[in-house]
Order: C-alpha cells, then structure tokens, then sequence
C-alpha cells in the first residue's frame, strides 16, 4: 500500500514554537533555566539527530532559559552538526576530558541564564535520568544548588504532538503494517527464529523505514511464554504460534505495534486468545477520546480480558505513549490516571495469559483526534493468520 | 570471504570467572555490594541481552554480593528473560509503579547483601551514568548512604575481553570489512546520500550481521566538514569524497570503523590527507603492545598528523575500546595514559582537518596480543578507492 513521504526535519517555527510553550511552562512553575541532557530531549528542543548517542563516552548539555532560544553545551565533535540547526548559541570543549568533562562549561552557562536567584529545572522523575556520570553530576548540583523536578513540563510537551510529528508517525506505521502485510510471504515452517527475524528486518527496511532499532519476538509450540525475546537457532515448526513486535523509526520517529500468526494451525484457545485481544483492542479504541483517563482505557481494555479468562500479565500496562522513544509516558495502568488529550500519540497494547506459560499480547498505534482514536497502523485480522 | 561464526551466548563459566574477578576487586576496594544499571554491565554479568532497554519506562538493577552469583531485581516483564540465564535470583516488581518503582525492593536487597556496615559500590565515574529517574536514585541513597565509586572495578572487567567475545569481535568486524569491500559495487554518482546509506545497511545486514545500530557518514564535494551526521537528500556527485562510519553488531559486541572513497576523481591534497590518517594509523599498529600506553599510542598517530599539517580536529581523542558498546575505555588522548593490556580490543582513529572545514578520519580495529596488535577490521587500502 502507498503510503505518502512526509518532509523530514522541522521548520525553525515549530522550534520556536515548542521553546515558547516550555517557557510559558517555565514562568509558571517560577523555573528560570530548564537543563536537559538526554537524547530526546536534546532533540527536541535543537533538532540535533544523530545515533552518536549510542556513545556513552561524552555528555552533551541543552539549556532553554526563560527566553531565547536554547543554548547547547556539547562536546566539539558535534559542533558543526549542532551548529547547522536552528540554534544559535553552542558552547563547545574538546571531549572526552574526565577530569572536567563540560562541568564548568555547564555551571557557567547555568549561573548566567539562571541569575543569582534563579530556580534551575531538571527532568528527574519518571522515565528520566541523568545522562552524565554522578561524579560530575554531583559537583554541577553543588555549584549550582538543588535542581526542580522539570519531568511535568517535558511531559506536557512531549506528549502533545504537532502535525509534523503525527506525520512522521503515521509514515512509519504504513511502511511497518506494509511490512507485516508481507509476513505470510516470507516465513514459513522450517525457517529458524533467527532467518525470521532477518527476514523481517529486511522487510521493513525494503518498504523504506530508516532503521529498526527495535524488534523482539518469539515463537513456541502452541504459545509463547516470553514477549521480548531475541532469536533463537529454533527451528520454526507446525502448530507455532509467532509474536514480532517493532519499533521502527522514520526521520527520528517511532512505530510500535505487533502481529502474532500460527504456522499451520493453532488450538481453539489460541484462536480465542487472539480474539480476546483484539477486541479488548477494541473496547480501548472506544474509550479513547480526550478527557478520558489512560486508566479507564485500561479498565475497558481489562474487562475485555477478565471476561475471557485471562490469568493476569507480567506486563504491567496495556500500552503508553509512542513519540521519538519507542516508549514514553503515559502508561494505561490502574492507577496512572492521565487526561488524555488531543494529538497525543498512544499504543493499546492489551496482553494476558490464556494458560500458564501462553502469553498473548496485541497492539496498535493511534493518534486522538478531537472525536476519538484515530489508528495509525492498519487494523490487524480479527482472527489470528495462519500462516 | 569467508568469516567464521563462532558460538552466541556464554558459557555459565564465563560468567562465574567475570563474577569471581569482580568479587577479587571488590575485596580489594572493601566493597560487599556492588549496583549496576545500565546495559552492559547488567548483560556483563547476567547474559540478560534485550532491546527493551531502549524503553525509558522501567529500570532494572543487577547487584553482585561478596561471594556467590549476581541477583536481578528487575521489572516482572523481563522475569522469564532473566530467568532463562544463568542467574538464580531474580526479584521482581510490576513496574511501571511510579510511586516506587522499584525502590523498595533494591533497597532491601542492597542491605541484605551488604549487611549492616558494608560499603556499596556504583559505577560513578567517566563514561558511566545512573539510569534510573534521580528523584527515585535520591530516595534509594538516602536510604543505603553514599556509593563508593566503583567505576575502576567496571573498567577494570569490561576492558579486558575473554577469547569468546574477541571471536565476536573478529566475526562482526569481518562481516563489515566484506560489506566495505562491496561498497564500490553498490555505490555511484547520482545516488542521493540516503540511498547510499540505506544500500550499505542492506549489504551489512546480507553479510550477517544481527544489526547496524550506528551508521554514520557524509559526502561533500572535495572534502567532508562532519563526520558523524545522518543521511541528507544530497546527491553525490563527480569528485565528491564519501566517509561511512559504523558501529555493527554480532550477538551484542560491535566493530566500529570506518571507510573513506572518492567518486570519479579527487584532488591531491585529499590523496594525501588519506595516505596521512592511514600512515598515523601504521603508527598507532606499531606503538600498541602490553605495558604501552594510551598516551603513547596517541602520540604516535599525532606524530604522523603533525608531520603532515594536520590543522588539529574536533574528535577530542584517537581511538577507544570497544565491546558491548560501540565506544568504551580507555580513550586515545594527549593525557589519557591507561596502560594497555592484553586481549583489550581497541579502535585506532587518527583523524586531521587537511584544509579548513575538510576533515579527513580513518579507523581500524584491533586486539591487543601478547606480540602486539592483531587486526580484527581487514586493513584499508594505503591508496583512497576511487569509485
């Protein structure tokens, strides 16, 4: 299926924009400089895009203060990339440097957008960390003084997708269902995990993803009892069932949704697993609107389950937000309890244990539209392919 | 060519011998608990091997006692995963749970395994970073008191390979070096520097590798001005040079080299420029055996840069190690002064600005042997390849 070439990148407007919402966010909350040093978050605010991440040898440092643009402290190796963005302020030393790896530089940079009296924010709740080794982190916080908790702002910011971003989402999510599409086509009984796992990769690549960061799965005899799987030498055989799950990325932005097939055939159970998910699927694309609560999504998707027998998941949610990480917040649990808004990006993802040691997990894409769940990847069969 | 593949996985041995190394350094630095969090050293020890760390949501702890086998204290999500390893004491919790996310529980076991007034070592050091969410990491040390940094421990294991994970060095690096080798046969002008990448990702992954999580590279008319940007919808043209970079993966240990090609023709001074970083690297080949050191290997590639009117450039080191992530200690600097020891596997790197925004960066990678080094990436041409 055609699925249409969003532009890559963003224009310096929705920088712009993103900056003045984190700064209104920032005056409210009485934060004079906001620190972030994560990938995404760098990203974000910069539209600094690059894998050099994987590194762990060198920190890199952005600083939105309470007006202007962002200001990037970094290492030199990413001058000239950081310098061909929208931003106009970065502030290079030549790393690795372990005795003072960015420390002055970012304490200098902290004092003077903060002021003498200025708060100084920093994501450090749920799903955040600290990318930089607590040495150094520990004498930034005693020059500079404690940090605010910042992770509410870069939540409400995240979260919120711009047509740009939804774009790139739902590019991804074409070429990826385009690529399961083709699964019956490609694997087959006698194949190992391994050889389907390359054949699927290869897949996606071909239907013209950017990478496949993410890709776990299994298969088993008439189940499986582990979701995040890497292949094995197992030779797939007759009466297997087959869960890939993927997240695949397009200009920075991720796809995460999963198939499961049956080689052959498959147990009445299984087949009634399958639908068990699928329409607990369902019941959470209706409640999805904005001014829900992830944790009613999550009790519609969770009576679906309860009342075909499920015996509980080690999960611990039926899906999350999906954006430039292939995870992010919020969670649909029984207590997560966050208003779904408008052009947030979500994953239903309901799972159970239809016998002991048989997990069934499905999942979908959706972006929520002012009436309600709008689907991103194509709607998997509502009975299980046998393949 | 043909490259041998060696075994997946580790023997249970392997990872007593990296547990049993670990407590001796333990023992020395009078630490009774070790904490890890972070990939590579949870994998160090536990053989747990997932990409589900690429979701920010949970975080997962491995903590190695003063004698006996490593204990997880992970997300129940990973339970069966991390039961299929050779660890017997997995702890798990329901995660995400926000208001403890895990806390509790490895609270609980720190100060069982450490006892009443055993002092608790953490990875704080350079090219380390506590992954976990800081308000949470806060909690956990107000309750168990300070860290000991244990950073030298960590290095100490991790940059010493054992023959097992040298054969998956040798495999991916070779898989690489035949996927570089076809590179001539795959690229042309006319081509857009995305289909470039995208036809390289290919042949790397047709080779055998399990994935190319890094891939970096650039082409610019006559010379290069970034080494590590991603692809753009730039057309390579007649006399436009080309560097790739990548960091591919077998089993989950990397190569990480690069190849530099010019099309149709380039000009003498970036000949030269080429024969320069490959005859620094020559250098750097001679000046690694056991008892040298990172400086001295430094100064031998800067020696032949600085004799060929090296302009300085923005790397910030000459190579590093290399393993389970595509750059770890020790790095190659001006003070860096790590000795080197035998069965390090290392990455040599010299690389110059040759004129002003032309940088021009070469990279092998080797083993460390008792004779010297032994090549694990097959050695680039002392000519640049025109294409």
């Amino acid at each position: 299926m055609n699925v249409p070439l969003p532009e890559r990148g963003f224009t310096d407007d929705e920088f712009a924009a993103r900056t003045q919402r984190c700064q209104e966010a920032m005056a409210a909350a009485d934060i004079a400089a906001l620190l972030v040093c994560t990938e995404p978050e760098v990203r974000y605010f910069t539209g600094f895009h690059t894998p050099f991440w994987q590194s762990p040898t060198r920190p890199w440092f952005t600083v939105v203060p309470a007006a202007g643009k962002p200001i990037a402290v970094i290492p030199s190796i990413g001058g000239a990339s950081m310098r061909a963005t929208w931003i106009d302020d970065v502030r290079t030393w030549s790393s690795p440097q372990p005795d003072d790896d960015g420390v002055t530089l970012l304490v200098e940079c902290l004092r003077e957008v903060a002021g003498a009296d200025g708060r100084i924010g920093l994501p450090m709740g749920p799903e955040t960390h600290v990318r930089m080794p607590l040495r150094d982190f520990d004498r930034v916080r005693a020059e500079v003084g404690d940090f605010i908790d910042a992770t509410d702002i870069i939540v409400g910011l995240r979260t919120i997708k711009s047509e740009a971003e939804i774009a790139k989402h739902q590019h991804i999510c074409g070429l990826v269902s385009n690529a399961f599409d083709e699964l019956p086509n490609l694997l087959s009984v006698g194949m190992t995990e391994r050889e389907a796992f390359a054949a699927f990769r290869g897949e996606i690549l071909r239907q013209g993803a950017d990478d496949v960061p993410y890709l776990v799965g299994a298969t088993g005899p008439g189940g499986i009892d582990d979701i995040i799987r890497q292949p094995s030498d197992r030779t797939i055989g007759d009466g297997d069932l087959l869960i890939f799950d993927t997240g695949s990325t397009f200009d920075g932005y991720f796809s995460d949704f999963d198939r499961n097939f049956a080689f052959s055939h498959a147990d009445d159970d299984a087949f009634d697993a399958y639908r068990a998910v699928w329409e607990a699927t369902e019941a959470g694309l209706a409640a999805v609107r904005p001014g829900a609560t992830t944790t009613e999504v999550f009790t519609a998707m969770n009576d679906v389950l309860k009342a075909n027998g499920s015996l509980g998941n080690d999960v611990g949610r039926m899906g999350h937000g999906l954006g430039m990480q292939v995870t992010e917040w919020p969670s649909h649990t029984a207590n997560d309890d966050t208003v779904i808004e408008e052009n947030m990006v979500l994953t239903l993802e309901p799972g159970l244990l239809w016998a002991p040691g048989k997990a069934m997990v499905h999942e979908e894409n959706i972006v929520v539209r002012a009436d309600g769940a709008e689907l991103l990847s194509r709607r998997a069969a509502p009975e299980m392919v046998v393949i």
